[in-house]
């Protein structure tokens, strides 16, 4: 049963590795309450990778029952294939996300800098680091796992 | 219960329109089922139209209980803002098919219009015209449906 707090899931989709993140934000202050990465096996062939990235984000959805999911929104891609493979893993977290019933956010990779190191072109060092203080780990996040946890951090200032 | 037949349901993705045709297939016969378009109204937001066609294939999946999916692969795209919106599409499709426990088929363009025409460089009125004919329509269906078909047919040609 929740008692209090609103629990975040940020989201960094890709094919190769998926970052989540998963916060609890209380009035004011906020709580780690897991990261990771959803990897699929390097030989899979990517409509597997696909699906397999869907079962997991589901899986994770069950595990933690997050009120809402924060992911990053993307408007700009040099690679016309390294966006369409991008798209399939948005829309499968998409559809994890829909299938629960479970809200989503998007913030765009500007915004989310701001939110954390209050500038919108931080590097990526500089946003993990923000994120270990944030949120009172001992050590810095894998970089896609620190970027999902980013994102659920600039929800938790947001709402 | 199923007696006899394979049901075969061809989808071609889109944001704007999605096609969706299912189609059966005994021994060396084919028979059209069913043919449309889902389409998420204009005014809606993208996220929301991917999590709708994903909502929207769920459920003609549910009503056709198709024994697989086939779509049409995509090698390349020019535009990589349209690659990433296909991209969504294409995910939230794998993620419906994948949910219910459907095998996923893909085929090349050029495969589906030398199964349906006998030629890799067919335009698109003579898919839809052989399409009519090969599952003995009336009228010719609509051009995404069309697609959806010939995918559909191509799997039964491969099957």
């Amino acid at each position: 049963m929740k008692i209090k707090g609103y629990t975040i899931m940020g989201i960094d989709p890709g094919s190769i590795k998926t970052g989540f993140g998963t916060i609890k934000a209380f009035s004011g202050t906020m709580e780690h309450i897991d990261n990771g990465l959803i990897s699929p096996p390097k030989d899979m062939p990517f409509k597997e990778r696909v699906t397999y990235i869907f079962s997991e984000v589901v899986q994770k959805i069950k595990e933690f029952n997050p009120d809402c999911i924060a992911l990053e929104d993307i408007f700009i891609s040099k690679n016309a294939q390294s966006a369409l493979k991008l798209g399939h893993v948005r829309g499968a977290v998409m559809s994890a996300a829909v299938l629960n019933g479970t809200p989503l956010f998007e913030y765009s990779p500007t915004r989310v800098k701001q939110s954390i190191t209050g500038r919108g072109r931080a590097e990526k060092h500089q946003i993990q680091e923000m994120v270990r203080i944030l949120l009172k780990l001992r050590e810095v996040p894998q970089e896609d796992a620190a970027d999902a946890l980013a994102v659920a951090i600039t929800h938790a200032f947001t709402v």
